[in-house]
């Protein structure tokens, strides 16, 4: 990197720390609210809710690892923990060794559909509710923009 | 919970998903870059900016922890991985068990020096140079307020 960094504008700076700092804040706090009033951590969630919405409840273990962005080997470990409180299933393991299918168990429906309720009413207090619906359209239309750019 | 949830409307549901489909593409994104990068991980890297911007690059090893969200346990681990590649070091022992302090060292703020440019550089191409400078507004005031909501 021989260039001059382009560094941020104070506007530009501030605007970045204070949505780090946000996600931070957020992101802990409702994943403790998540494991307080559920049997789940936000990461059981979010490998839940991604196969929830799967046809058929199934992803193949590594477009799963794909969508919520982990490492192969964190998955692993994660749906391995998940497979012993049978909340999914591994299931098919084909020739070549191209990995398992993971699916939703109707104990993980059950336990996502379960926790569901209180989720929402986190995300609303803490988040939702905070927000004009300009600003949620804003939010909306931003994060549509950053993750079109990400899968270029 | 025996009331009928509120769930979320439509166009709630819709923000809420892309934000968090963003946050995961672009988080698990930016950790990578910095990590191919530097020689930092995205923990390293949250770590040592909270404390070369800490008074005298040093806090109590607890205020380390709910800066950055996270349980002492997970801060312990990290620190003491950090602490063996010299970026922090541990300082004073207090009666009374109050914990140490972490302070960032000269070889950590070199660190965070060197990795700077290249990360401003990643944070403008995948997430401030796509944003007008309205909605960077609106990003930083909906931040501000979530987080002092959350600070209640």
């Amino acid at each position: 990197m021989t260039e001059t960094p382009r560094w941020l504008s104070p506007a530009q700076q501030n605007a970045w720390r204070c949505f780090v700092r946000m996600q931070e804040k957020l992101n802990g706090r409702v994943s403790r609210d998540l494991q307080a009033e559920s049997c789940l951590s936000a990461a059981d969630y979010r490998v839940l809710v991604h196969l929830a919405d799967a046809p058929d409840g199934r992803m193949r273990s590594s477009d799963l690892a794909r969508s919520v962005e982990w490492e192969q080997s964190r998955m692993s470990h994660q749906v391995a923990r998940m497979v012993k409180r049978g909340l999914v299933c591994r299931e098919g393991c084909f020739k070549g060794g191209r990995g398992t299918f993971v699916v939703i168990t109707p104990d993980g429906r059950r336990a996502i559909a379960e926790a569901a309720p209180r989720h929402v009413e986190t995300v609303r207090r803490l988040f939702i509710d905070l927000l004009t619906p300009d600003e949620l359209r804003t939010l909306a239309r931003v994060s549509r923009r950053v993750v079109e750019q990400l899968e270029k």
